[in-house]
């Protein structure tokens, strides 16, 4: 191994996990709120609320009242001034239908002057929920839009009207309050209506959709819902203000900036990477075999989510078969690596965050009897990155705002 | 379909296809070759050896002597002073061993003013051969190899030695004449040992390598066999000139040049392309997706050979998938467009070189009630590509460089 440009891959990888922490991301967009004179609200709601809210009233010393929703066991203590649930994911709960109770009570009657600070992360479409049908209702009618193959914008349409807080109805119960909506993005491109269902974004999907999805897949509805199917969900919503914080754009600019700081000149490819796992590394792979010869510092940088198709029963993870995949092309060459990181710290159903390969790492692996196209077929990069030093460990880092993968090439 | 975005697409494929001609690079290289004053003598073997041959006679004015050797139907003419031989592809025939002989003698009587100008394109490792052993022998050898999975490198360390031209001895066979070497790769990365097996390269494999691969699968040979794996293949050959042409770096070169003409900024990810082609698709697609909010005119440009894994019974190929795989990722992006295109003019069994998509394509596709990842899973992409315009037709260039994607942001 290198262990130069592994010395430089573990500060690019520790640089970019570090500025999207909820935390961080937080008091980045804080800034302004701090000099609001009426009452601030905290409402917070996905699989980092607790953190997002903890580091926002450290940050502004107070709110005048506030909530709390996550996942079981994502509650790290108390917060002053702030009742912290924790409720069902990826199926909503009891304590999911009570936590959207609660929020709607806190922000029913506030004045203009007051703000709602909306902290939202991924998850919170199942953990901040107050269906408008009884819960057996809702979950028949889930039932019956999956059964019949419906794709999620469908789903989306009718559920957003079954719901009293997603699809932008959050925010107009808030108003004539304003609300200040920060967003950890984990959906390629950080569409706002997507995330946790949009509870504080205008909703494009219209009722005349909606009944079109009843009639194509003859949904039996009870008249209460079909009722709700026909209410308009809210088109503009003047007052709300939203930061996306923490998405992968921000985690690769992040790569770039600590890259290019680090002599490396950047080259983003892209923030939305979608493809095979393996393939992607292949191509980055094959990116740095082509520049190598140029002899410059360079990273190209590749964000996004790819995908893995299991063939096999051993263990690993997207980032993990994306770095092996790539050992292959960069074999030989001494100044390049490619890595892979999840910037949740957890790449699979592994503890390892992501891969690390090397010039190095194929003969290291032929030297352990181990072939990179047969660990790839039992999806198996696991042991085989374990066997090389290539496991890159952070730990859970209470983020998810999908994956990095950096092509490195040092002279 | 972006008519504009189109006409760019044609335009660019028409430049890179043409740069790398073989008349085209063969005329490049001749230069230097024009003043010399000792006689020329011409050699060239391969699939493209015609044209090529055709092109340096035309450019030259005059060679003292000449033989082609090309595929069945491949002898377009005359060519003034050159004998013409069509033979076996991809198993070598009398014809092969005829040719080579005939080379070996036009070559054997010159002096150290003399050239050989020694035209070399794909093909040329079964179509210009002398086996040192009787022929049955050497497919019995070969069939050894095959059937107790000996890899390429194994296989060319044995047959070079029982060649009279491979791995450099037809080179060393010049001496002292100088050989003017220009090869037409259509091997990534241009390893010029293996383009042909090397007639006029170094050879790096020993003697000792061979003898250990006998021993490795218990090769049955004749004793001459054994004495020929015993006399080393030449390590220098201080004759040569070799100038690659016509590679697939050209192609991306080519490219760029024009892409820069026309007011896109190029940026070269790799010339050593070797993915699965729809994956490499929706990578293209995601960087094009990714940039389109910079506005900027930009190209982002690879070449290599990506791989297709039949899994249907459709029409298609590499080209045509990568293209097509791109189609989801930019949709609706009004200024995007990728293509694909294969330099030797055809695509898989089809017509086609490769194919285009831009930003209108997916929703064509849909109205013709075409699925993207429907048509991949029948390997399909030339039907749907038809259907939509995004088929891209030359006609056979005559040449084979491996293929270059683009993928186009036009403001």
């Amino acid at each position: 191994m290198n262990n130069k440009l592994r010395n430089d891959a573990d500060e690019i990888i520790r640089a970019c996990l570090n500025a999207v922490l909820p935390d961080n991301a937080v008091v980045r967009a804080l800034g302004s709120l701090k000099r609001t004179e009426g009452k601030i609200v905290l409402v917070a709601a996905g699989k980092a609320a607790w953190q997002m809210a903890n580091a926002a009233v450290n940050e502004l010393g107070r709110v005048d009242d506030g909530i709390v929703v996550t996942k079981y066991e994502h509650v790290m203590g108390e917060i002053p001034g702030v009742a912290c649930y924790e409720a069902g994911h990826p199926v909503p709960d009891e304590n999911s239908f009570i936590a959207a109770s609660k929020a709607l009570e806190l922000v029913g009657s506030l004045t203009e002057k007051d703000t709602v600070l909306f902290l939202l992360s991924g998850g919170g479409s199942a953990l901040f929920e107050k269906p408008l049908v009884p819960g057996e209702e809702l979950q028949d009618i889930t039932r019956q839009l999956l059964a019949c193959g419906a794709d999620i914008v469908e789903m989306n349409t009718i559920r957003k009207r079954l719901s009293a807080v997603k699809g932008g109805k959050f925010a107009r119960a808030c108003a004539p309050a304003n609300v200040f909506s920060i967003v950890l993005s984990d959906i390629l491109g950080d569409p706002l209506d997507m995330i946790a269902s949009g509870p504080a974004y205008p909703d494009s999907s219209t009722c005349e959709e909606a009944m079109s999805i009843v009639k194509k897949y003859n949904l039996e509805l009870s008249d209460r819902a079909m009722e709700l199917l026909h209410q308009e969900t809210p088109k503009e919503l003047d007052n709300v203000t939203t930061q996306i914080n923490g998405s992968v754009r921000e985690l690769c600019a992040a790569a770039a900036f600590k890259c290019r700081e680090m002599g490396y000149t950047p080259i983003l490819l892209t923030d939305q990477l979608s493809c095979e796992a393996r393939e992607a590394g292949r191509f980055m792979g094959s990116i740095i075999r082509a520049h190598a010869a140029e002899g410059q510092k360079a990273a190209w940088i590749a964000g996004g989510e790819t995908v893995v198709h299991l063939t096999g029963k051993g263990l690993g993870g997207r980032n993990q078969e994306l770095a092996l995949a790539a050992a292959p092309a960069i074999a030989g060459i001494s100044g390049a690596a490619v890595f892979s990181v999840g910037s949740d710290g957890t790449d699979g159903p592994t503890d390892a965050a992501g891969g690390y390969v090397d010039g190095d790492t194929l003969e290291a692996l032929s030297e352990k009897e181990l072939s990179v196209s047969e660990v790839l077929a039992q999806n198996d990069a696991y042991h085989a990155l374990k066997a090389v030093d290539g496991l890159i460990i952070t730990g859970p880092t209470g983020t998810n705002v999908n994956d990095v993968a950096v092509a490195l090439f040092s002279e």
